[in-house]
C-alpha cells in the first residue's frame, strides 16, 4: 500500500528559493503541504502541453491586497487565457489605480471607522471618499460607450474598460493588453453594477446583455480540446468556471485553492472531487484542492510552477491555441452556429445545476 | 464589566420545545449557543414592529435538503418581502418538483456517481436525468414569456415561473403567491441560466434585463424606513442583500449564518460588524453572526423566533407595510423618477464595492 | 443509488419539540442535520442495549458555559459510565461552585480586561479573582488527602475532590454521586494542576501517580463487551477515550462533535472513519461526526436521545452492566492480574499512537 | 487612519527566495499573507534579543510528516530552549527511526486500512506493524531506567530517550543533543505512555512523576527574564506552554499557527489576543496568529526568519542565556527553594485555569 514513496523529512536551506521549498514540500508526505506540490505539477503540466485553454478564477477581496499584482503579472505572462471573477474586482482594480487602500486590522471599531469614511475589508482599510472617484471617472465612460452603442455584453464592457480607464497594475489592464476577455456573472453585484443602473436611470435604453457573455463562454469551451483551472475561492466565480467547463466533458486540470468547508454542502467548499460527479471536472483529470489562505498559497503555487516552466507556457503568450481568435469577440451575436446546434443536443449530457 | 447577568447553568427536560431550548441557551452565558438565542431575538424584534421590509438571502445548497419546506413556509407566512437568492435555487427549486433527491455520502465515488447519472451535492445524491426534464419543462415556458415580450427582468421572469410552473412545496411557487420577488443577481449561473443561453441561441433577441431588477431594488430599498435581514450563507446572495441595503443607511436587523471564516478576508466569512463600517449594517442595527450549519441552525433559530411572535408579523401578512406595491413591478422601467434622483445625491455617500 | 429513502421537505410546527425537530432533520436528507438525526439514533441504539459501557468525553471550555448544566444532568441520569476530560474541566466547575462567570464578548479588549482582573475564554468573562479562592479551598483538601496517603492517582483524587468540594450542581459532584470515575489525562495542565505543584514544593513525596489511571482504564475496557463513546470537542480528551477502547477492538458506537477541520490531519480533526483504521472504532460501529459548536449540537443530540430511550439507559442506572465494580477503585494497584497477562499478548495487534 | 503605509502590489520573480516572499508579503497589506511576515519579524526580534527563554510547542501530527526534519532543525541550531508537545511525538518520532510512513489519501477505505495493518493519519499512512518495534525497543528501555531508579520525571525520562533511543534525524535526538527538554504533559496519552503502563504492571513501584516536570517548568520560566514562543496548533501542547508562562507575567513574542476557529471558545481556536487578558501574554508582547496548515505555514515562517538573523540567535547557541543550566536537571527535586517561596506569592495573582 504505498509503493516505494515515502514521507521524507526535509530541512530548510539558506538562499531557499520557493521553488525549492515547493519540491521539498512534494516528498515532506502529509497534509497541505502535500496538495500544495501537487498543485504546483499540475499548473506545471498545464502549462507545458500546448492547446490548453486556461480559466483564473477568483473572488474580488484579493484584489484589495498585494497579491492583486501577482494576479495581473499572470495574465501580462499569458499564462492564463479567460478570467472569471466577482463585480467587486472591477471595484479594486479601478480605485486602487488612484486611492491607496491600508493595512488595518479585523479588530478595529467599526463604528468608529464608518463615521471616519473607512470600510474596511477583513484586515484592509479602504477610503471610501475614492468611490466618488469611481462616479466621476465610470460614469462619463459609460456616456462614451452608450455613444457607441446601447447594448454591451459584461466581458465587452469590462473589457473596454480595460482598455481605456485602468492604470498600470490593473489587474482589467493586463488582462485587455493580453486578450483575455474578463466574465463577471454577477456583474451588478458592486460599486460599478450600481454605476450602470445609475446610467440606467438616465438612459432607459442602456442594456447590459448578459446572455452574450454565454454566448462567448459556449464557443469558448465548446471551441477547446482541452481545458485547466486555477480558482482561488468559492462562490459564484468558481461556479461558473467549473459549470460552463461541464458542456465540454469537464476540466483536465484543475487546482482549487480555498478556506470553505466541506461539510455544509456549499458549493465554496465542495472538492475538487464532487465536481467529478456532476461532470464538471473529467473523470480522469489532474486535480486537487489546497486548503488555505489565498494570499499565502497563491505566490506559492504560481511562483513555484512559473519556475518549473522556464517562466513560459508552451509555445509562449500569443502562439498559445494555435490561432485562437480574440475571446471577447465571441462568436456572431445571436447566431445559431452549427457548432451551437451540435451543443443543443450535447446539452443533454452535460448539465449545470449547482450553485 | 458584565453588571447582574451571568453564566446560567440550564437542564433539558421532557418535551423540551425548539423555544424553551433557545430560551435556555439565551441564558447559558457562552459560545454560539448565545448568538442563536439572540438571532431569534432580534427577527423576533423585527416581525414585531410594522413596516419594516424584511429580506431573506439564501445560497442554493440548501433548496437540495429539507429546509426547502421550511424557506417555502416562511414566505408562505409572509415574514419575508424579499428573496434574494442564487442560481441553483431555481434549479434544485423545480427539479425537486417532479423529480427525488436522495440522501447520499460525502465520501461517494464521484467518479462512478459520474458514470451512474448521479450528481453529488455534499451528502446530497441529485439525479442527473431530471435535468432534461428542466429543459423539456422550461423551454415551453421562455417561449411563451417571449411571445408576450422579448425583454424580462430576472425577478419577473422568476416570478412569472413561480406562477406558471412551481408545484405545492416549490420556494417559487410560495415566493409568487405571497408576492415575494425574488432576486438572482447572478441568473446565468445554474442549468436555468444555461437554458436562457439555450434559448437566446434560436432567438437573438431575446433579452434578460438585469438592470431591471436594480431598478426594482432600489425602489425597494429607497422606499423602506426600516429594513432586516436573515442570510443564510455568504457569496453573491449575501453581498447583494447588504449591498442594497447600504443606500438606506443600511439594515435596522441582521442575522447571519455562516460557516466561513473571517480570517482570509472574505465576503462570506465578514461578521455583521464589518458590514457597519461600510454603512450596510446601521450602527445601531440589532445584529448577530451565528456560525454554524445552516440545517442545524436555521429551523432552531426559525422555529423559536416564530414561537416568540405567534407565528405571525406584526400587522400579519398583506397588511404589513401598509399599502406595500406589488414589488416584482418595480418602478416604470427606465424612469428617472424624482426619488431616484434624490439617490443621484445621496449615492456619493453610500457606496458599494465589496463582493 | 439510494433505494427508495429519499431528501423530504419540513415544515415547523407550533410547539414543536427538540425531539420532533431531530426526527424532521433525520428524514431532511443533507449536510450536518442528517449527521445529527444520526447521533441521536447512535446515542439511543447504545442507550438501549444492556452492558454497553459508554465514555462521555469534553473539552473544558464547554464548562465555562451553561452546558455544564447538561452534561451535570446526564451523569446524574446515569447515562455515561466514564468521564474523559481536561484539567481546566476541573478548575471551571470548582470555580463556578462559588464565582460567577459572565456573559461576554468575544471583541472585547483584552488588555483591558487584563487590568481590570478579567480574563476571556470565547466570550465568557472569568473573575481572576475567583482562583484565590480557588487555592484557599484545594491546598487544605490537599493537606487532608495527603494525611491519608501520599500517592493518589488522579480521577481517585478528583473523585474525592468531587465527593468532599462540590456544589449542586457540579459535574465533579455529579461524577462522583453516580460512581462515574473522572480522566483527566493532563491533569496537571490547570489552576488546579497549579495547586499540585504548590503544594509538592511543601511536601516533596506527595505523588500523582497518572500510571493508576492507566491501570483503571485498562480494568474498563479490557472488561467491556460493548462500548460507545459521546465526544464533545477534539484534543487529549477525544484521543484518550477512543485510544484506550483500541485495545477492545474499537468503539460499537461512536458519536463526535467537532468544528476542526480535517485538512490540517489534527487529532481534532479527524472524522470518525479515521479511527476504523486505527482500530480506535470498529469496522461494523455505528458511528457519526456532527460538525457543530458544541453548545448547540449537544442539547439538540441529548434532549432528543434522551426522549427516544424515554430518559433512562436500559436497565437503568445502577443495573446496567450487571455488578459494574465501583471503577475509581480499579484492579489491585501494580497487580499482574491474569487479565492483564492476556493483555500481553494482546498488546501486540492493537496499537495506541495517534495524538 | 493608517499613516504612510499603503497595501503594496507585488510580483513574483525567477529565483525568488523564501525570505524575498515573506517580505513582499509583508508589503501586501491584508489577510494572513501579512499576518505571516509580522510571524517572521516577530521571530527574529525575539531570536535577535539576548536572554530571550524561547519555547517550541506542537501538535504530534506533525511528526507523521516531513516537517519533523525542519522540527529537529531548529532544536540543532539551537533556536529552541523548551520544547512542549504531546504524546503522540514520542511515538512518531521513534517510529519513524526504523519504519516509513507514506503518502496516503483523506479518501482511503479506512475499513480496509485496517485489515492490511496500515492506519491513516489524515493523508499520511502509518504501519501498524511497527508499533511491535517499538514494544521491543521501549520495554528493554524501561528496564534500564528502572534499574537505575524507581521514579521518573516525564521529561527527565524522554530526555533519557533521546539519548539513547533515537536516530539521526530524530527530534528526541536533537533536543537531547541541544540541552532542550522535552515536556509532554499528557504522556500517557500514546503509544509510549501504553508502554509505560504495559510495564508498571510488572513493576508496581515503576512510577512517571508529572509533578517534577511542573517544578522544573517553573524554575524556567521564573528564572526568566523574557520568554517566546512559536506555537504549531492547539490543545495540551498550545495550553501548557502560555499557561507557564503566565507565571513570569505573560510570554513577551508570541507566534500562533492554527487551523482552529475562534467561535466556538476553545483554547485551540484562541487567538493570540485572548491570551493577553489572561496575563499569558504580556500586554506589550509582540505577538500574532497565523492561520493556515501548519506544513505550510511553519517552513515559510522559520525559513524566512532564519534567513533574517543569519541562521543564528544572539550570542548563538550554548553562549544563550548566558550560563543556563541544563534544564532537564531542574531544581533539586521537592526544594522549597526562595525563589519558589517567591511565587508561593505571586501565584495568588497570576492563575492558570484555561485548557
Amino acid at each position: 500500500m504505498g509503493g516505494e514513496v515515502r514521507v521524507e523529512d526535509y530541512r530548510l536551506e539558506p538562499g531557499m528559493t520557493v521553488a525549492d521549498l515547493a519540491r521539498a514540500l512534494g516528498r515532506s508526505g502529509g497534509f497541505q503541504a502535500v496538495n500544495l506540490a501537487r498543485g504546483v505539477e499540475i499548473l506545471s503540466s498545464m502549462w507545458g502541453e500546448m492547446g490548453v485553454k486556461t480559466f483564473l478564477a477568483f473572488t474580488a477581496n484579493l484584489v484589495a491586497t498585494g497579491l492583486r499584482g501577482v494576479l495581473a503579472q499572470v495574465l501580462e505572462l499569458g499564462m492564463f487565457d479567460v478570467l472569471v471573477t466577482t463585480a467587486g474586482t472591477i471595484d479594486h482594480d479601478l480605485i486602487r489605480c488612484w486611492g491607496s487602500y491600508r493595512p488595518g486590522s479585523f479588530y478595529a471599531d467599526d463604528a468608529e471607522l464608518h463615521r471616519r469614511g473607512v470600510a474596511r475589508l477583513g484586515n484592509v482599510f479602504v477610503p471610501i471618499s475614492e468611490f466618488t472617484t469611481l462616479e466621476e471617472k465610470i460614469q462619463p465612460f459609460l456616456s462614451s460607450a452608450y455613444g457607441e452603442k446601447r447594448t454591451w455584453g459584461c466581458a465587452e464592457l469590462v473589457g473596454r474598460m480595460g482598455e481605456e480607464l485602468a492604470c498600470p497594475g490593473s489587474i482589467l489592464r493586463a488582462a485587455a493588453e493580453a486578450g483575455v476577455p474578463v466574465y463577471v456573472p454577477g456583474i451588478t453585484d458592486g460599486a460599478v453594477g450600481n454605476q450602470l443602473w445609475l446610467f440606467r436611470e438616465s438612459h432607459p435604453d442602456f442594456q447590459v446583455d448578459v446572455l452574450r457573455d454565454q454566448v462567448e463562454l459556449a464557443e469558448l469551451v465548446f471551441g477547446a480540446e482541452k481545458t485547466g483551472a486555477l480558482i482561488l475561492g468559492g462562490g459564484i466565480a468558481k461556479h461558473h468556471t467549473i459549470g460552463w467547463n461541464m458542456f465540454k466533458g469537464g476540466l483536465d486540470y484543475a487546482v482549487y485553492v480555498t478556506t470553505a468547508a466541506e461539510y455544509d454542502g456549499s458549493l465554496s467548499g465542495a472538492r475538487d472531487r464532487e465536481a467529478v460527479s456532476w461532470g464538471k471536472i473529467s473523470e480522469g483529470a489532474a486535480r486537487v484542492t489546497v486548503v488555505g489562505d489565498a494570499t499565502i498559497v497563491t505566490p506559492l503555487l504560481l511562483g513555484a510552477a512559473l519556475e518549473e516552466v522556464g517562466w513560459r507556457r508552451a509555445c509562449g503568450p500569443g502562439g498559445r491555441g494555435g490561432g485562437r481568435r480574440d475571446p471577447r469577440t465571441g462568436p456572431p451575436q445571436g447566431s445559431a452556429t452549427p457548432a451551437v446546434k451540435a451543443h443543443g443536443v450535447e446539452i443533454r449530457d452535460h448539465r449545470n445545476i449547482r450553485s
